[in-house]
């Protein structure tokens, strides 16, 4: 299935927004963050290469065109919110050892790891200056305040998650419940933010911000979880990730959790086997596959993407929003529910 | 010469006021922040370790008293600001590979340099939400929109600076203006801050926050070189650095700067080659500081610390404030000023 149509329609706009914010920095420091959007080549040479979904940011201008403002009032935040992601990418490309993303060398790989540090946290930085622009365009110091507050917790809840996901790779006992406090954290808190953030600023009324938010939540950890099965049955070419998938850097995402927990002894002693040797090889991740496809894994876990999708479509009928605007959000719920095998 | 008797003043209140902003937080992801502190052991343990100067958040104090407003009110931005330094610490030992700080080792030594850039970027974010208990205590908005404007720029410039030190390493054609460029972003930026931030706090006269924002560059400047002098001529018993100093680790403080840009050809190649060699002995360390002393670099930087105090005493003289302020002020000047050997 191909992306939904409403993820293209901001993005040029995005694009610019984005591009106009890091313009005034010229520090070499910057052409690293360049690098990372896909804008220049490793040398600083203008590229286009393939950049991401702009997913958040997008979330963002359709939570406030259908809280009833247009959507350029939310562009600041929305820049603000495409770089604490970004921000989390390169320092989580680094922690990973990942070395490569979108078929090109990560920001660590070029220019080392402590350069990266630094270039991960100015981006984080100018999230905040990014979101001061929303302040200087008229948005009253209150709901200014409630944004910086959102947005300090979102981080927070983000490097929370980030820290589990790290700390899960030596443990062998986690299970979904762990599992799900990690992504509610690592995904969820930001697309959540930028839903609720968004909506803030869209509308006046506090009710539906706060179910924004929780949309945000449930289409944060229903994409993750997706992610999670790209990530073993899905195909290289389309996700742009290294081949061999999640099993061969031994990530504990959903699927291994499930089958760790709730497999039979056979299956969790065979992938607790594999997990627990230094290197995976072919063989190793075929017969992690084996053992999952034995154990059901993937209808499962499906299932429960699945459930988050329908809690967020109860959300989406329940805010109060022209129609358009639901289609638009159900597109996305949609593309998520797909079976991708 | 003793620390600066101001420099014990307000350290109970600052350690009390940090020891509660972090209260709340009980995710082990938070300890290493602890520990850190130097308040735990790394099995967290309560522990009563050596901890810092704390020097920014007492300039941010004085700076509000010597406004005129009691520094209480300037504690929520005394503790933001010891948080940015922290976070800055914390990042900055890894990327340097350092593996003591204060005779313990370092944050990533003990949790891996994963979470220690988790621990770091999240005590940036923890300095936010301090800074806005100083709105919650009826801090006018325009003054705290200000704050966080500043605060976000120190930390952008505290950041570049790192970018470019780790950048000079490979350098060998770098003169001190390079150098002061470095530190003016490095050091100099978030003592600059703190000094600013606390007169923005104490007082409503936009005229002397900008002074207390000049005497903090100059102070900050004189306070780093004062640091790369102790760095290569102090004692590692009183610094808490591990002996042999910046000449081991090949490090561009300004003595090593001096003399690769201003010494004679001799000098220059004899440093040169030592830093460019792999690992530095005992005998190049000796050599560098032999090649040092023949070209005066010692009296050179002595003397730029001395010239940046002037300008600060001279803005001390100019700022109106107590005597008493003033008096406690020049305190600090006059301890950096001493001769180290």
């Amino acid at each position: 299935m191909q992306t939904p149509h409403i993820l293209n329609t901001y993005r040029s706009a995005i694009d610019g927004a984005l591009r106009s914010m890091l313009e005034p920095y010229t520090l070499p420091l910057y052409d690293m963050m360049r690098y990372h959007l896909g804008w220049i080549d490793e040398k600083g040479n203008e590229a286009a290469e393939p950049t991401g979904k702009a997913l958040r940011p997008t979330l963002c201008l359709m939570a406030c065109e259908a809280g009833g403002r247009g959507y350029e009032r939310a562009m600041p935040a929305a820049v603000a919110i495409e770089l604490i992601h970004n921000f989390s990418l390169i320092h989580d490309d680094l922690q990973d050892g990942d070395e490569e993303r979108r078929h090109r060398p990560t920001v660590w790989k070029i220019w080392g790891g402590p350069q990266a540090i630094n270039a991960g946290s100015a981006m984080r930085v100018l999230a905040n200056l990014a979101l001061s622009g929303a302040r200087r365009e008229g948005l009253p110091a209150d709901k200014y305040e409630r944004l910086l507050g959102i947005f300090d917790m979102a981080t927070l809840r983000l490097i929370e998650g980030q820290y589990l996901d790290i700390k899960y790779e030596d443990c062998f006992d986690i299970g979904v419940t762990d599992y799900l406090a990690m992504i509610r954290g690592k995904t969820a808190a930001l697309i959540s933010c930028s839903m609720e953030a968004g909506a803030i600023i869209g509308t006046d009324d506090t009710e539906t911000a706060e179910r924004f938010r929780e949309l945000g939540e449930n289409l944060g950890i229903a994409f993750q979880i997706r992610d999670d099965i790209l990530g073993i049955w899905g195909d290289s070419r389309t996700t742009g990730k290294p081949g061999g998938g999640d099993i061969r850097r031994r990530k504990k995402t959903l699927p291994i959790v499930f089958a760790l927990s709730n497999g039979p002894l056979r299956v969790k002693r065979a992938i607790a086997g594999i997990f627990q040797k230094g290197a995976v090889g072919d063989l190793d991740t075929e017969e992690v596959l084996e053992a999952m496809g034995e154990a059901g894994v993937y209808a499962h876990v499906q299932e429960m993407v699945e459930d988050y999708c329908e809690q967020s479509r109860r959300l989406i009928h329940a805010i109060q929003m022209e129609r358009r605007f639901k289609d638009n959000f159900e597109q996305i719920v949609e593309f998520l529910t797909v079976r991708s095998h």
